[in-house]
């Protein structure tokens, strides 16, 4: 475990510092209204030049999928120079980035519904280059059929299935060139193949994720290869998920990169062994609500609507209940969790077989839990407060957008 | 289990119907985009009606918890006459509820985190008689020094613990009669006690069930009592949750019910045994966007976002998994569940032991998913899309508040 105290440094200027800080209405996190959703910048800048740092070495894009923040902010803080390559998980969240940020080069990495096409369209229209997904002939005429007569239209990603995870077809499928040749014959364009080691989330050995990623790499350049050799242009090969993108040893072939969770971090990312505690960079600020000595409780105010119900750490070596349980600075207090949750009540106790004692945490004593999945704990919010420099100061407010 | 098919009756107005349409956009189950979160207002009015003809049988009043449905169109379905008592779970839920819908009688049923009482204040310096939950002096005190001065002040309700499930004070803790000493001499009112058997979410026995009602009943009265007899006005005895206000045989001493998941139920509620699943209200609109044969999966653009994490009936005799898959119009098809879900993937698949075949599904099919549990699968929304009468027209649109 490395050490919490850092240096108060932080990138955000001062002339942007001083705007935010004016829209967030001087809040500190002791007068926040609680549960809130606290993004920590510092930790969020380290996890973003970690990853960019290894994608340019492997020499490929970095496409970061935005399903985990959802926020315009930390798109430009991805992206200060102006808008990169995305992912999204959701037509409204291309439509968002495309109207709030200007963002054009996106990939929608989610198997296309065909009434979303005059939705995609729409967005072609604009002047977005839209990528869609898809595994089927089917999807392709149908996606084909309603582009008819645009000038704008989607490319197309046929989705490959590296580890049995979900969708998509297996690198050697026969059907890809059935899939491939429904597309060119549908007038659009194959831009090429997308994985994602889904699996990779149930492994924490590094030799076992260095092979994930290996097999990652593997079927989507394999699937890329077979379109080629069967004549057809496959300039995109896109793999990705936050733990193979982090134990990649090799990406020959690879031109880009997809990651989500890798921004903020959560302590699934932990239990895998992808980061450390303290790279977890949002977090639920929380008020003691109650206390009940006899059953070793604290009651604090976020329950499962301020953290999700996600319980992703249940299978992991350490189950963190629905959050792990940090002093208001964010450094984690002994073998504290919140163990059990209600919609509004979140009961915190020791870990099972825990020696530490329970500290005294009086009625209104402000906490802040780290989340099991930040994506899920996220998408209970509508902003995040960001703090930075270990300072209690909100010096920003950024919105978190929502839907479909 | 009931015939699904019911005569198409809705009791909106034709004047409300037609409003609601022009907002909705003439949309069908057909066309919205998906996912999409739909109400069946037959459904709902049913079970309105039921539990209110049961709490009228016992001559108590219902505050129905506003925190499953936030919806101001919801609560005007409850209270068609103009605004009646309710219960919330955050402090937003108060204010928006008497802002849209000029409620004045809430209570806000989680215990009181000290840094909200100006909010509380100033809720109440607007006309709401706000009844505020504790069960500590510490809080008692210091809701009396933030309330120091205004005219308008919340009154309070002491949180009684009938089955060890969260905070509050037994019914016999010497306490007690201390917190209602120290709510007097902060200058504030006691309304009375209040508990909730939370525990009752546990059982399915019939017998059970009645047990954990008449528990929760008499811990209350108990409590009130040992007020009285203290000499502590102790006018509101308040009991609830959805599984005991059904099973309740005896209401002695009562004044008042809270429930909430009542108005639409779900699987968790079912496998309780409070309803049927023909009564569940709420469901996701979802599409088919693959298919994978060979695993026997098929899938969906509901995941967890559309669904919630929330595996209520994972501990229950029949695991749902994140929800029961019916057809469009709301039938169940033969042990279809969504077995997995990544953040907006659902993968569809029977049974675990199941001998029903899958069915043939193909990409564009549209179904609908019963939730485990209403209030968190709500929660992933912005808005009803009410249907009525088993027709396919979105009759109106109702949005969701959320926040705290």
């Amino acid at each position: 475990m490395r050490d919490f105290d850092r240096p108060a440094v932080s990138s955000m200027t001062n002339m942007t510092i001083e705007k935010e800080v004016a829209d967030s209405g001087g809040k500190t996190l002791m007068t926040l209204s609680t549960p809130a959703l606290v993004l920590d910048l510092d930790r969020m800048d380290r996890n973003l030049a970690r990853l960019t740092a290894l994608m340019d070495g492997f020499g490929v894009v970095l496409r970061p999928h935005l399903k985990t923040a959802k926020s315009i902010d930390v798109a430009r803080r991805i992206h200060p120079e102006g808008p990169g390559p995305i992912t999204v998980s959701t037509l409204a969240e291309a439509e968002y980035f495309a109207r709030e940020g200007g963002y054009t080069d996106i990939t929608y990495a989610v198997g296309l519904d065909p009434y979303m096409a005059p939705r995609a369209l729409a967005l072609c229209a604009t002047g977005v280059e839209l990528k869609v997904t898809l595994d089927t002939a089917a999807q392709a005429e149908s996606l084909g059929q309603a582009a008819a007569g645009h000038t704008s239209k989607p490319s197309v990603m046929i989705e490959i299935d590296c580890d049995g995870h979900r969708g998509g077809l297996v690198p050697d499928d026969p059907k890809l060139v059935d899939v491939a040749r429904a597309v060119v014959d549908a007038g659009l364009t194959l831009a090429g193949v997308l994985t994602h080691a889904g699996a990779s989330y149930d492994l924490h050995d590094p030799m076992a994720l260095a092979d994930a990623a290996e097999n990652e790499r593997a079927s989507a350049v394999r699937a890329a290869e077979r379109l080629r050799a069967a004549g057809f242009d496959c300039p995109v090969v896109s793999v990705g998920s936050t733990p193979t993108s982090h134990f990649a040893r090799d990406l020959t072939g690879v031109t880009e990169v997809r990651a989500g969770v890798f921004m903020f971090f959560d302590l699934v990312m932990h239990g895998i062994g992808v980061c450390q505690i303290d790279d977890i960079a949002v977090s639920v600020l929380t008020t003691v609500i109650g206390t009940k000595p006899d059953k070793g409780w604290i009651l604090v105010d976020a329950g499962w609507m301020a953290m999700s119900r996600d319980r992703g750490t249940s299978k992991q070596a350490v189950d963190q209940g629905y959050g792990l349980v940090c002093d208001v600075h964010g450094k984690p207090l002994d073998d504290l969790i919140v163990d059990q949750a209600n919609q509004e009540h979140g009961i915190i106790a020791l870990r099972p077989g825990s020696k530490a004692a329970l500290p005294d945490l009086p009625v209104g004593t402000r906490l802040r839990v780290l989340p099991n999945h930040a994506c899920a704990t996220g998408a209970q919010h509508d902003a995040y407060h960001v703090v930075a420099g270990n300072a209690d100061d909100v010096v920003a407010v950024w919105p978190r957008m929502r839907g479909w």
